[in-house]
């Protein structure tokens, strides 16, 4: 076999088989095949796709490609959940605490944020103390003794998956649905879980613009997981409008605190609800209705905000920030955004506000990029808001005073305010089950 | 500019400014610009195509990349004829000494063969003590003294085609229309002629395998020479057939020699002053009826074959070899390859017969073989000629017994004998002439 068929036949739009993939994988991983082969053989599956079966074949070879994080020490059906990444998405802050408040093992693997896109274990290392980076023992024998843990990705889980990323992502071939489901999907076979629950996001602050990327890329990911024997559930959720009012690390740790104690925003309640419910069912703890009605009980009676704590706690964070938000630290300059005039807020741009957030210190412009916890936005108004001119339409937080500017010139594009109160679409835009959609 | 947004903008199908390609190829050539970004946009080349301007922009670009041939010291219309490669093509040694005896100064640079074709640089190796490897000055004085001198290209003629090649080459991005296009004409434009005539190869023995891609072929060629303000014509010629009889270097010599005597293969003669009339035509000698009977009188009063011999006198060979060809040397194996039944000959593939004569030893299978020059294959029947059992259809010539027996299963594949006797398509299959089609 050589890599230069390998080539030639998704070139002309032949199928890859099983082996040719294997080759490919094993090839590149190893240094046998050289960079410029694995770019050439990408833009050619970039153009001119990958059928099912290509993709899942893809998927599995990444996954084996390195470690794999063996669960089966922990009893019981494990259920992982997944976000394609947006702005102010803090779901697994309270989703995580909430399943395993129903007794649903929760051993999560997460990444840090990149551009505008956050990532759970930023958000995390903004409570003081919080250890993230966790030996597998560890990892696997905090999930054993509450139920839940929280760690950064082992360095060697599906490293196929990390070079070809690196590499799409310096030759325009990452926005390729069938390459993003399997990167997805690999890491995700890779962390041992039983079942998956995937949170598509769509819209503005997206990967996915349009509901229909987003419905093909949940279906592809449902159709590899069914295919690898695992339960997938995907629900495709707004991201035209950031997630709950928060943006920034602390900031959004403070949110999901106050949603597990009750007094959360509406959109962020009703969408970490829904994703806790179907977690639950695929863990086998009852039907849809059912399920739902635990994890409401869990933020009801306290045992989610519970967990919280004694994750906080076991990963060496300081349990008092869930009582005592000043702990956080306070961001050195706070700007009050008002509006330009009378109206309703008919957008807010969420790709921007998540650059203006990273703008003010909240995220990374490059992998090396510095991280202020405290920096972020918070917003007063949303999307069909009235306001009237002058009114605070957000808050800006940050040590860096020279960033605020920036940040407001960023804003003056993305807010825009209209005469006539705009309809907003649901949260939740579709769902697909084992390859059935429900639109 | 970011090679990144070339990339992106090439993918999504959108036309590249001169600007853009410029910065991929200055970038490429100092080594800014690694293999692996250069190779995705390359397979995205392959894919979405380049349009006219896009191609003659690559064209001039890859031609300024390096040296460029400067002819102005040589009075005169300087006109350069290509091929694209074939099997049994010698058409330059007769073509070259016809257009210098009509007072046409030819100066050539030529290739070297790979796989199943031959390069002319070869071929006149095979002429005892031949010198190939000229300066500048030596290439430009003998052009003056005598008309005519063909020499191997120079290292940095065009070094942005050379590398972009050998990029293309381990990429499957070879067989794109556009790429070949500019490839060739880079490196006509870098060896500063002022008019263009070209052959385009078509049928199992050549790149293009249909007279529709050949022709789509030469109207791009065409229109970049056009473009650029150099008079450019092309010929389409049929490439499923060998061209005259005899395939390998000295073999092939030996033939242009006889057709220089007027003693060749009609289909050898025929294209040669075809090409040589066109040649007088574009260097401005008269209408093509004319420059046909200049051409045909070269033949019959000597003066070609008498230049022919002027050629080998100042490149250091020996020029008795026209008179005696024992002076090329012998073959030590001679094995004659047999009809297996009656009939008539319905096709000897021509790349088969390309590889089967690199088998014996006249070609290099990598960069790096050594040539045979005595090594090859004489036809002795061709398409369309009635055989009976057991007559010969092919002599083989080799120093490597151990070749003969791979070289006739090739051949055991190649030779087609059929009961009726099949209709040969003609030779000359269209034309190509400032943008007009004579098909």
């Amino acid at each position: 076999m050589r890599m230069y068929e390998i080539i030639e036949k998704k070139r002309d739009g032949i199928p890859l088989s099983f082996e040719e993939l294997q080759f490919f994988i094993n090839g590149y991983c190893c240094g046998d095949i050289p960079d410029y082969q694995a770019s050439a053989l990408l833009m050619a599956i970039f153009l001119n796709g990958l059928n099912e079966k290509e993709t899942s074949d893809l998927t599995i070879l990444m996954a084996n490609s390195g470690d794999k994080v063996d669960l089966s020490s922990i009893p019981g059906i494990k259920v992982d959940k997944h976000s394609t990444g947006g702005v102010g998405d803090k779901t697994t802050l309270v989703v995580g605490p909430i399943v395993a408040a129903c007794g649903v093992p929760v051993a999560k693997m997460s990444g840090r944020g990149l551009g505008h896109t956050g990532g759970t274990i930023d958000k995390l290392e903004s409570i003081p103390g919080f250890k993230t980076s966790l030996s597998i023992e560890e990892f696997l024998s905090n999930v054993k003794e509450i139920g839940i843990s929280i760690a950064g990705q082992t360095g060697n889980l599906a490293p196929a998956d990390k070079k070809i990323y690196a590499l799409r992502d310096v030759t325009a071939t990452v926005n390729n649905i069938s390459l993003i489901a399997s990167s997805i999907m690999s890491k995700k076979l890779a962390s041992g879980a039983d079942s998956i629950v995937l949170d598509v996001k769509t819209g503005s602050g997206a990967f996915m613009k349009t509901v229909e990327d987003s419905l093909h890329l949940a279906r592809i990911m449902v159709d590899i997981g069914e295919r690898l024997g695992k339960k997938t559930y995907a629900v495709i959720t707004d991201m035209d409008v950031p997630l709950g009012n928060s943006v920034g690390n602390s900031l959004e740790v403070i949110e999901a605190i106050d949603t597990l104690k009750g007094k959360g925003p509406y959109d962020l309640e009703n969408l970490c609800l829904i994703l806790s419910a179907r977690m639950l069912e695929k863990a086998g703890k009852g039907n849809y209705e059912e399920c739902m009605r635990m994890a409401k009980n869990a933020i009801d009676d306290g045992s989610a905000l519970k967990k919280f704590r004694d994750l906080i706690e076991k990963q060496s964070g300081n349990p008092l920030v869930i009582e005592d938000y000043t702990l956080f630290g306070k961001a050195r300059f706070v700007f009050e955004y008002r509006a330009k005039n009378d109206g309703f807020i008919e957008a807010i741009k969420t790709d921007s506000l998540g650059i203006a957030s990273m703008i003010l210190g909240a995220g990374r412009e490059t992998k090396e990029s510095q991280i202020d916890y405290t920096a972020g936005i918070t917003l007063q108004k949303k999307t069909c808001d009235r306001v009237s001119k002058d009114e605070v339409i957000a808050i800006l937080y940050t040590d860096n005073q020279e960033s605020i500017n920036k940040a407001i010139e960023v804003l003056n594009c993305a807010v825009k305010i209209t005469a006539s109160a705009p309809v907003l679409r649901p949260l939740i835009l579709a769902s697909v089950d084992s390859g059935s959609i429900n639109v």
